[in-house]
């Protein structure tokens, strides 16, 4: 089982493993309220959705359980045999997913001011699944771990040494699942080990971030100390000149910077360069007619273009290109876009072959020298799997 | 006359026009000091320099016309027919080099926001020169003006419009007179109109920003809103993750956001990480000591390479590369590595070719696709060059 657990959000999914098959999943959402909702699919294409009140999380956990039972999903809750938690931070304590202990669950607490919205209720959330699923492998995966391999030269900003060391103040990267699920995936459509491969992996969703990937260890990639860094986002700026901040806040009268990183999280990006919506989608609709939503687009491929740009010479070269995520599963215009403008690092993208929407293809024609991809990403199966790993090893060490 | 003022200097060359022959220079620092300093060099090598009180930015400019004349550099100051002056910000006002008019003074006064250490000495200086050549054609020439050029998509940063509409605030970018001297000359030295081609040019100084360049005309440039953005500096942090401010200003018990930007903008970059220095050549001094030394040139050498990669993408190729400024005109190991690193691009420099400091010359094999030069920059012919067009104009209107 993997869970992944928001501030009012819970989402599981259930996989039968080796097989990767997926049984189930669902989520909850408005948690805490009295009209959350509580949704699951299962079977061949069954749906429950029901709105009720689930007030806290121990009867979020609880209820899930109880539904997989009611619904026949499992028989006996002894079926489920690991729990893959997502956690965002892991600092640089957990370079990767981990079998989970009291002093795991501690040092995910310890890491609170790295994911203030998000680290103290995965780690609550663990210890609720530890209680109801006791006999359950409990697993932290997390966000941050794929870019344990970055080199000091790239992980470090230009400031103060004494900033890293006393205070870990670094690059640490997210959606790092997303990232190795989709690179992974890609060198098997390749045919190639992934040890052999360069690849730039571009995870375009409402968060979105690029990664440099060298033989399957991560290189770079485009967040930063937080997730607020790199390319546009739906709400978020990426980068910026740390000067506008003072300039900025000065003029709209601000006195606290946290006011103003709040509005660089979730009024900016492309929702502030539109002043329409933070959807891709809207705005492709709106680009012929609302000149901002253009904008907004442009800026978006400029900023992904650059980056990968960058990646190409980080690297060395590139052999594979990946699209995943929401605007990259589901993005034709955009990614002809992107590609287009890459063309002189030999991306092509193949119009007819890039007319795709959420599946895994090769987008790229049969003589490029760099091969393109929509690869669907898939955190809660590289969840999973992990999960499997280190309950497999449990098992070696109990015979 | 090129002119170009800080706050505590005073820096001036003299050119004869049009043949670009440099008749003399020097500069006055420790202005507004008792014990301030004059320097001039002129002839054949003659110098001369002395300590004494130059209180006022009036005594200043009049001490150097003064001296002009008895040391023989110009017989009457009528013959001094151009000043040009450096201003560092020029907003969105000035997209090019401008005949000085009170007009042109208030705005350059209107734009201290921008650069408020800059443009009131400067906008003063202005003065002062006409009015102790007021038979002399007085141009503004500003750093920002090359990259009136970009694009929106280039210029805009992702966060809400109106700020851009409201407040201008954007990428304006800086050292603009360098890039443009340098981009127009490597054209020479190629031997192809600057039209046909597609140049990054980096300027590697204390201050340092990389530009790109399509056609002669300036598409992107890494310094941003002010000239703390981009790559890795002697003191300036460049880019970071602006999450990090709150964090770091919190450990460090700062809440002045100002005090912050300070710290980015004069404890950061080179001086930052190595603890030791803002200048590269005590870095490559120190570096197989001093692992912090190692580690800021690494840090440098990195951030270059992603912009120049990025602009790469941005450009859809690139025909030249040109090193400039203090590090990229001496830096013989510093320009090696980072083409060796450049090396997916088709950038090669010879080892033996790239053997010189601060001279005029093509760094790359016969047969690189990508040529790369040492170009030393000369900001100060380009002012007095477009001063000279100026002046020219006027005398053909008076005809």
């Amino acid at each position: 089982m993997a869970v992944n657990a928001g501030s009012s959000t819970l989402k599981w999914q259930l996989f039968d493993m080796p097989s990767e098959t997926k049984i189930a999943g669902g989520m909850i959402d408005r948690l805490g309220h009295e009209n959350a909702r509580f949704i699951a699919e299962y079977g061949d294409g069954q749906k429950f959705e029901k709105q009720e009140a689930i007030t806290t999380n121990e009867l979020a956990a609880a209820k899930i359980l109880t539904r997989l039972k009611e619904l026949g999903i499992v028989q006996h809750l002894e079926e489920i045999q690991g729990v893959g938690h997502r956690v965002v931070a892991g600092g640089e304590l957990f370079k990767g997913s981990t079998r989970v202990t009291p002093q795991v669950i501690d040092q995910i607490n310890q890491l609170t001011e790295y994911a203030p919205l998000h680290n103290p209720i995965q780690a609550y959330y663990i210890n609720v699944f530890t209680e109801l699923l006791p006999h359950a492998t409990q697993v932290a995966v997390f966000d941050t771990a794929f870019f344990s391999t970055l080199e000091p030269e790239d992980y470090l900003y230009s400031v103060d040494l004494d900033y890293y060391k006393q205070f870990r103040a670094r690059k640490y990267g997210a959606h790092g699942t997303s990232h190795r699920y989709v690179a992974a995936r890609a060198a098997e459509l390749m045919g190639k080990p992934l040890e052999d491969l360069k690849l730039i992996t571009l995870h375009l969703g409402s968060g979105a971030s690029i990664s440099a990937i060298d033989g399957g260890k991560a290189i770079d990639t485009s967040m930063g100390f937080t997730p607020l860094a790199g390319i546009t986002m739906g709400t978020r700026s990426g980068d910026i000149d740390p000067s506008l901040i003072p300039f900025l806040m000065k003029k709209l009268g601000l006195t606290d910077i946290n006011d103003f990183i709040d509005i660089l999280n979730s009024k900016s990006g492309l929702l502030g360069i539109s002043g329409l919506s933070a959807d891709m989608r809207d705005l492709e609709d709106t680009e012929a007619t609302n000149e901002r939503s253009a904008l907004a687009l442009k800026i978006f491929v400029n900023r992904v273009v650059k980056y990968v740009g960058a990646y190409v010479a980080r690297l060395g070269g590139v052999d594979g290109i990946v699209f995943t995520a929401g605007s990259g599963e589901n993005g034709i215009d955009l990614r002809q876009r992107i590609g287009d403008q890459l063309s002189a690092f030999g991306v092509q993208i193949d119009p007819e072959r890039n007319h795709v929407r959420g599946k895994e293809r090769l987008i790229s024609p049969d003589d490029a020298s760099v091969q393109a991809f929509v690869i669907p990403t898939n955190e809660e199966l590289m969840i999973s799997r992990d999960t499997y790993h280190l309950h497999q090893e449990d098992l070696e060490k109990q015979r």
